[in-house]
């Protein structure tokens, strides 16, 4: 398709794709001409996985390269992109002391969890609870375990669902929905709990 | 005490404490002298509220007004007051439309839960699902449901823990102590959410 198409069918204005193209987000088009280039499928794909990433995740586009390096690189396995995926958005660098991350590697390990240890989620689980130790709310070791069984009950549907879903799709497919259903259904269980709350906290009466 | 007590054992600089008085966020002293006020643990509590919700739930200074206005308001429950301090932590105001938030209501029903129609997190919920539906990602009734499921398992130790907590604490602690709650461990669980995936992502060995 020519690019008036491309900008039609992924909603991306011309100047936009153009902006990607300039930034290394997006490969040239096959030169069909001199001013003009066909594009496909898979320009397509990954014009829906950069509004994916900006648009729900909002992950700014400097940070999307390192995503596209990941997905473009044949030598890493699909792990390996989901794990760049995670990465960007994560964007907190607020450098964690040795001490509280123990703590957070202590809790991965007892879930039986086997995680990279350079996993961005070990730091925000570091941050987090020291956090609340500061504040004298730290969680004991029953609450703790009510966590991580709450995070199990719904990471394995999610990954069978994300990966399971996206059999044979582009690595750029993948990425999106992993992207997408990480920010989204991290916003459904999130406003669930608060309404959770709520319900229990009414019933309490107080 | 006096305002440099104040400011030493709440670690608020007096200039910051001097602009919350001016914004009407804090009481005034008591008067002991024409160029002197005395401040009590009533202040210090409200400081501690105002820092947590600056600083851990990143609350602007213009909306932590209606926080202390429903705190200071005698005829309101302490369930009320609670639902005026998530309605602070909810600043998405994008406007949802009746059919996804009829989706959403549903799901609350369906959960068995007794929450306020006006619950922010009722359109919060339904901006996720109307997202993931736009995705073609949207859940099925069984992945809704273990949501709900891992919802309920932490929200009502939450509730105890944060309510049960505080019993005979003042507003402003109690307050504090659910903003904190929230925002760290909806932390807590996205971040625990995320080793999990990443846990059962390289079991699937993809």
């Amino acid at each position: 398709m020519r690019m008036a198409e491309l900008a039609a069918r992924s909603g991306v204005p011309v100047a936009t794709i153009k902006y990607y193209r300039r930034e290394g987000l997006l490969p040239a088009g096959r030169q069909t001409a001199p001013n003009q280039a066909e594009y496909d499928e898979g320009h397509l794909a990954r014009l829906h996985l950069i509004r994916v990433l900006r648009e729900v995740a909002d992950v700014p586009v400097a940070a999307i390269g390192a995503v596209v390096a990941a997905i473009e690189d044949p030598d890493r396995t699909t792990h390996e992109v989901v794990g760049a995926a995670h990465r960007a958005l994560d964007r907190d660098s607020t450098p964690v002391d040795p001490q509280d991350r123990s703590v957070a590697d202590e809790v991965v390990a007892r879930a039986g969890w086997e995680v990279s240890d350079t996993a961005p989620a070990r730091d925000g689980l570091a941050r987090a609870l020291t956090a609340l130790d500061e504040l004298g709310m730290a969680p004991d070791a029953d609450a703790l375990e009510r966590y991580v069984k709450a995070a199990e009950l719904v990471a394995r549907g999610e990954v069978e669902a994300t990966v399971g879903g996206a059999e044979g799709a582009s690595r750029d497919a993948l990425v999106a929905r992993v992207v997408a259903g990480t920010v989204l259904y991290e916003q459904v269980l999130a406003t669930l709990r608060r309404l959770a709350q709520e319900h229990h906290s009414a019933r309490r009466g107080s």
